[in-house]
């Protein structure tokens, strides 16, 4: 497997991991992260808007997301188009490379409520991102939305299975599972 | 219909929103909203854990909610006590003489990125409020967070309706709608 060569934002990310680990989110500058990177502050403001955004990288996601959704092909059913979105993110970020990232990012996460109010909006511009894809494939609004809110609770299972490290599923293979769990969930569950 | 007596801590929200609409959140200070108020810091500070936090009261609604399911009848299916849940908001927090403030809340949040943050944590919290409710009743835990996420769809949607103040349903009956259609949608969901 090929060495990971991170880019300008995501050593910004690993050495902002490495300082909130060490010393906490408050304790910790941008000027303190670009450092750490070898890079300046004003490098860091061009990646990122402040400082919880660090971790929270470039809207790849929500892109990769859409664009698989809009590609999946014309007779696939929306949660057949939201299973190609997952499958996506597990082929294109996800990669068994970034897992150990993952698990230590998760953990940040976690601990600092800052960024997790952070990942929940950027958890809802997921959403919203596949939502939107949805409706460009022609199908109904609340339906749409339904299917992208089941779609999200797949991935948000999914992610924290396969950043745990004990488990050593590739996360596309994991992405299709959870979501059958839940759309079998979803169906089977009268209301009278 | 009895005029609204607000609590300190819904004078110092009313306070908060009339200045963020006047001047916006970065320019209103804690001391502006209590000053505004006629109550002092210190109190503010008693209700609420910062300035973002004004506008999201004392987590009364992750309470009802989570009582509503917990209430329902032991014959009830899920999306019942859901459903249960969502017309108890209806009855002991959005009533009608909330629906103007709620729209200007509303208004207010989507004008803000650091409230819209906040907003998304709390919808989280509210997620999981009622999955944690439904596991109480002994359902399992993936269609506990299947039927939350259902019903969190469903709150949103009824919450944009209600608040638009030229719709004139009560919440309670907008919310049992919403939940239906957001069922219907999920059930009428193939993937094949």
């Amino acid at each position: 497997m090929a060495r990971w060569q991170p880019n300008s934002s995501q050593r910004l990310a690993l050495a902002a991991l490495e300082l909130f680990e060490e010393r906490g989110y408050e304790n910790t500058t941008v000027i303190d992260i670009a450092e750490r990177a070898g890079l300046t502050k004003s490098t860091f403001f061009r990646h990122f808007q402040d400082k919880r955004e660090v971790l929270f990288g470039d809207d790849a996601m929500a892109r990769t997301l859409a664009d698989a959704i809009v590609a999946a092909p014309a007779t696939a059913a929306p949660l057949e188009a939201v299973a190609h979105a997952l499958e996506a993110v597990g082929r294109q970020i996800f990669t068994p490379e970034r897992r150990e990232f993952s698990a230590r990012r998760r953990a940040v996460i976690a601990a600092h409520p800052e960024l997790q109010e952070r990942e929940a909006l950027k958890g809802l511009g997921l959403t919203a991102s596949m939502t939107d894809a949805l409706t460009r494939r022609g199908i109904p609004d609340l339906t749409s939305c339904v299917a992208a809110q089941l779609g999200a609770l797949a991935l948000k299972i999914v992610y924290e299975r396969w950043s745990d490290t004990a488990n050593g599923d590739g996360f596309s293979e994991a992405a299709r599972r959870a979501l059958d769990e839940v759309q079998a969930a979803s169906q089977a569950m009268p209301r009278g």
